[in-house]
């Protein structure tokens, strides 16, 4: 059987390029004792694919040249030689960018259809919002009544630390390009207020307006300039959780540095990297919580659906530049 | 009584210098009921003292000008009227750089005399050995075999970490200026190796031949280029406590920034500021620990005893210069 794939063409240079992958097909292999075929249904569009399609990513294994991009999502089995999945049955996993893939029975997860959108296990109710729950619990630990900043607070891992925040009794702030995205957190999410990283001259003013007492928590997903000028608006013994870090992802022209490091030392504050692969111990104790905060209706989800498998690459250039909302999911049929 | 002083004749401008300071005499208040009258035997000179004389400190309350320069040291009760202490015993505080003065009893701490040099209180088993001990047990967390780099470890509280991480049962590499602070480092209290940090530009290369596998902890007392270096070379997962950022407590060329901080991310790396200040209710625990190490034979302290009260401003200027080793103190008469 044929798949329809995306693979990587070339190794990006400056900026990622559509033009760095190739659509193609690809012959299946025999659907063996214990596998499934799944047919892609929803495919995840995250950040840190774009570290794999480096030589050396800063996680994960790279793609190699002439390989299909690795992805998490979502499919329909289509044939199972298992007992554990029959056809119909929706399963999760890393599925690829492919339209069609076999997999191990151990390799893909069952999603059992509940009262959410099956699409919130690819963000909200999946790993992102694992990401973020477990960033916020294991290192931030938000007391209610804090002041905390969420930048690339509508992208999927910010809008989840944003909710999850507020949910803690904190006062969520959340950092975003543009009108458009503010408006958005603000009235759909419930965040407390917006802030437009656009221009760049403006955000030192614009954060101290939005947090004039100053800030306890930053939860940042972008690291360089941004970072830097929240480290000055943090109160003493404040916490930021380096989630991310977008503005470190491609070359280009790299932000100098962390000009305001020595507050770290004069106002004690704690800055630490988090990866969710870290932590795999705690996903089931993270997707519990997450559920219970989904039931509530004090977590959900902005989809962004983006139509076919050839919308993937675009769909990703897309998200690293800033141009797409919430999490954005590449809908195949 | 007359008490001969060391105040602030005016704010540093620059670098600082000993014209900044001037040496009178001031008349002492009338010996109340519940005070003593000490006569100070040791000064301790350290960094933290440089931002107490800005208008706006990092840490503390500003010294005016013409007011005493404030600091810690050991003094002798001359007259007593209160049951605590009788004249001749030995008692800590907050003596500031003054040959003579008087505090309530509550304000100052006995010293008992035990095997070790009284001048030690002052350091490894003071505020300073606190504050590497509780940095290390609240941020770091050292584990047996880890690699752990200490910069101004000739430093009191760098000479502490040191020795402290070495009875954890971690390898402990030591950055200092010049040859003679490695050997010394080394040769006396015990680090497994020594990194000069001159010139700059071989640091990098130093650091990597040093600790080939990488660093799991840096105890930093330095910050600016010396930190961005030292991330580098981080494991994933590395700790980073700012201790204190001595390249940052004066004006100068400042470093432009941390080029490194999205390996905070990548690697994820915890960098956490620490202040002694922020665990006074720990200080007890930390003392003991300090004396059972010191007792032990793992933990000492070299000395630099500076001649008499006028010497004080040249020790300070000294000890930011880095030309001073081990615990810097002004002895009195």
């Amino acid at each position: 059987m044929q798949s329809q794939v995306i693979t990587l063409a070339q190794r990006p240079s400056g900026l990622l390029q559509t033009a760095d992958f190739t659509a193609g097909t690809m012959e299946l292999p025999e659907l063996g004792a214990g596998q499934v075929l799944v047919a892609s249904r929803y495919l995840s569009i995250d950040p840190y694919q774009r570290g794999l399609l480096d030589e050396v990513p800063f996680v994960g294994q790279p793609v190699p040249i002439g390989g299909v991009v690795a992805g998490r999502g979502i499919g329909e089995v289509l044939e199972s030689r298992t007992e554990a999945f029959k056809p119909g049955d929706l399963v999760a996993g890393e599925l690829g960018w492919r339209s069609h893939s076999v997999h191990a029975t151990y390799a893909v997860q069952p999603v059992v259809r509940g009262m959410h959108p099956v699409t919130w296990q690819l963000g909200v109710l999946g790993t992102p919002g694992s990401t973020a729950w477990l960033a916020l619990r294991r290192i931030a630990e938000p007391k209610s009544g804090e002041v905390v900043v969420v930048s690339s607070a509508a992208g999927t891992v910010g809008a989840a630390a944003g909710q999850i925040a507020k949910a803690m009794g904190c006062k969520v702030i959340g950092i975003a390009g543009g009108p458009r995205k503010g408006d958005l957190i603000c009235t759909a999410l419930g965040f407390d207020a917006a802030i437009d990283h656009r221009p760049a001259e403006r955000l030192p003013l614009a954060v101290g307006e939005k947090c004039p007492g100053g800030v306890d928590i930053y939860f940042d997903n972008v690291g360089g300039r941004m970072l830097d000028i929240v480290l000055q608006a943090m109160k003493p013994q404040g916490r930021i959780v380096v989630c991310g870090y977008l503005s470190g992802y491609e070359p280009g022209q790299p932000y100098p540095g962390l000009a305001n490091a020595k507050l770290i030392s004069f106002h004690r504050l704690k800055v630490q990297g988090f990866s969710v692969r870290d932590h795999v111990a705690d996903h089931a104790a993270a997707a519990q919580a997450l559920h219970a905060l989904a039931d509530a209706g004090k977590l959900r989800q902005i989809d962004t659906l983006c139509d076919g498998l050839a919308s993937a690459p675009g769909a990703l250039v897309g998200l690293l530049r800033g141009s797409m909302v919430g999490k954005v999911i590449v809908a195949c049929r």
